[in-house]
């Protein structure tokens, strides 16, 4: 019987080249967010259902893979069976539903404000297509307890700081504030209720353009007058560099700390590093609904969609501690999107150290012989692989570098050795 | 309403603490397995239930996690509704076969032999207890495609010396072969068919000692002959320290290679190493059926069971390969374990570089004043967290003290920094 071996659809297994850039990437990314004092946590990758569908996850929650009861909890023989009698645990779609979870229930324990790092898988039942999988990884940092925007001030200056250190320029910071989106749809007549409708919408502009905003827009039956007035408030901002006074005059009644707070953002970046671009988008969305004030994406020439975005989250944390508030904020790196921009680059991370295959004739005692000086150069802090020598040696020393080596000894009784480059 | 905030059962949030130990024996073990010449593979945390469930993990089949089908496969309303109509992927028991599932579909890219590692988390629905997690760690090696025992002895010499860099002395490595142990049962007159409940028995010396083993034998109705000859034999061998001679003595029949290669491996792995001891165990079992050949076990005195265990399984990587039959050996630790021993010891990993706490007054200007300083810092490789200085300094700085912090800095405008030590 001939039995399908590949990974289950829309993921993937990841060879040694692959592990050795993805290695790198985490810890890069991991050794910027430890300097600026975020420190690691790890939940599990399942957590219970009701968690998972406690209406934080959005559009996601439809998407989880769902763990079937085990024993005799499971009871397939009952009437008007569905789902819910099935199914005790699911798979996390993201890393932000267990932090709060982890939150709640390790509070006590954890440092305030709590400068939290994330790095794991997350699942989501997509459709698969290119770039998008099912199992990815994420890599988020959260502030939590910091009512301040230092908070995401902090948050931008750590996530830059990691890309920079990947090598990545001319990346753009895109910030807005939720409750200005909100305000815009205010005034122009738009109702709350509409205002995730209007929303979802106006996110596509990077992809439909503006005259698709609008013919979405109208085709929902949005008053005329209020599609107008959105469009053209976007003609304008979009037509010139918008700084931060012009929101003032478009929407007067925005508050005034609103403003301040993203210009107090921007500023302080700036003053920190030159070389990137930080921007005030009053077109940005962010897809979640949970968001509650600053919202933040980062985006590249290299890659159509962002590779980055977070935001402030005040009132989500505090939904499993009792319905206080406990501001929070985060920034989550896209990982998957940073691997495929780095591999499509070309882009090779620094070798460590040399890596030594060492051949020998197969002879047991040639094996045993060679084992002191292998160990001592493995003390050394090289690489050394021990293998047996082909008759087709020049296939093989292409094989070696292929697969990351750098250098070659070959080992023959009472000859001294000699280690050469592989090239 | 209050929600149950805690992990599901069996499984664990984990603390900065706590990641801070677990990253440090991740990588400690990582980098000595490299150095050997291993690299790493990563497969998905879910394979399709046709593989999971193709006879290869024995009773761990029996304690798979199931996703639930979605969209239009599940169908709830089938008439004698089973298990196997609702589910198509389950969460890996293990990482071997997964990494059969791997090298069955990636054989082309791969080097020969495959020198591979893997450190992932497994999923097993047992029932929960001290100790015993229902996700976790593993950290294997294995070798596919060296048929001789060399490959054996550098998993040793490579598992050993990840323990000792982790400051573990004094364990003992036990091995055996299966087939002598077969030969064994053999000679002592049990059934072929009898075996794997013969070994499931035997298996449990360490704990039910040997006159618990030949009460267990006498109550599944074995023959008093075999049942006496087995526990004389044990009795004989575990009175004197074994030598290797003396298995030729007891089962003459037994193959002198599998004797010689036992050898081999044990005086090799001495000649490196005299810090922990190597031996010769008759009574060696292993619960997984698949092992063809050498099997190996790690046992330490801080723990009652074993911390490392593996061997040759040369019938299963073909199992995905139309039959053929590939040579192939693993070891594999338990991460867990090591985690659990490390932490009881109350070990802690080595610093990296200073900790400091920034203190301000939370001021937004002097926030965007001391930002140069703490880049400056944090770009010289050191930890930098900006915090709010809190009225009761003393119990802050006792805080930043229990969350790893050595060094602190108060912030004052037109002051000179000065940067003091925690304690």
């Amino acid at each position: 019987m001939k039995i399908n071996t590949n990974p289950p659809k829309g993921m993937r297994d990841l060879t040694p080249q692959e592990v050795v850039l993805r290695n790198y990437i985490r810890e890069t990314i991991l050794e910027v967010y430890q300097r600026f004092g975020f420190s690691q946590i790890v939940t599990p990758v399942m957590d219970d259902i009701s968690i998972l569908t406690s209406g934080q996850g959005g559009e996601n929650e439809k998407l989880i893979f769902k763990i079937l009861k085990r024993g005799e909890k499971l009871r397939l023989q009952k009437e008007n069976l569905t789902e819910n009698h099935l199914v005790d645990f699911g798979m996390r779609f993201d890393l932000t539903v267990p932090l709060t979870r982890f939150y709640a229930n390790n509070r006590a324990k954890l440092p305030n404000p709590f400068k939290v790092i994330q790095i794991g898988s997350s699942f989501r039942a997509e459709r698969p297509q290119k770039g998008r999988f099912r199992q990815f990884i994420q890599c988020d940092i959260d502030i939590i307890g910091n009512p301040n925007v230092t908070a995401e001030t902090e948050l931008i200056l750590a996530t830059t700081q990691a890309l920079q250190k990947l090598d990545f320029k001319d990346f753009k910071v895109r910030i807005n504030d939720r409750r200005i989106l909100e305000h815009l749809a205010e005034y122009c007549g738009f109702e709350t209720k509409d205002f995730g409708k209007v929303f979802i919408i106006l996110d596509k502009l990077d992809k439909i353009n503006l005259s698709g905003v609008q013919k979405e827009l109208e085709q929902e039956n949005f008053s005329i007058e209020s599609i107008q007035k959105l469009t053209q408030i976007i003609e304008s901002v979009t037509s010139k560099k918008l700084d931060f006074e012009l929101i003032t005059e478009i929407l007067p009644q925005v508050d005034s700390q609103w403003v301040e707070d993203l210009k107090f953002i921007a500023q302080t970046v700036k003053a920190q590093s030159q070389d990137f671009e930080i921007v005030y988008d009053l077109t940005l969305v962010r897809g979640m609904g949970y968001y509650t004030g600053v919202i933040l994406e980062i985006e590249m020439p290299e890659f159509g969609s962002s590779v980055a975005g977070g935001g402030r989250y005040d009132k989500m944390v505090g939904r499993f501690l009792k319905n206080q508030d406990v501001p929070a904020c985060g920034f989550s790196i896209g990982f998957e999107r940073i691997v495929q921009i780095l591999e499509d680059k070309g882009f090779q991370p620094p070798k460590k150290g040399e890596k030594i295959a060492f051949l020998y004739d197969g002879k047991k005692e040639s094996f045993q012989q060679i084992l002191p000086k292998v160990q001592e150069l493995r003390a050394e802090g090289k690489t050394v692989s021990i293998e047996v020598k082909r008759k087709k040696m020049k296939k093989q020393l292409d094989d070696f570098k292929q697969f990351g080596f750098d250098k070659f000894c070959i080992f023959r009784l009472n000859e001294p050795l000699e280690i050469k480059d592989l090239d």
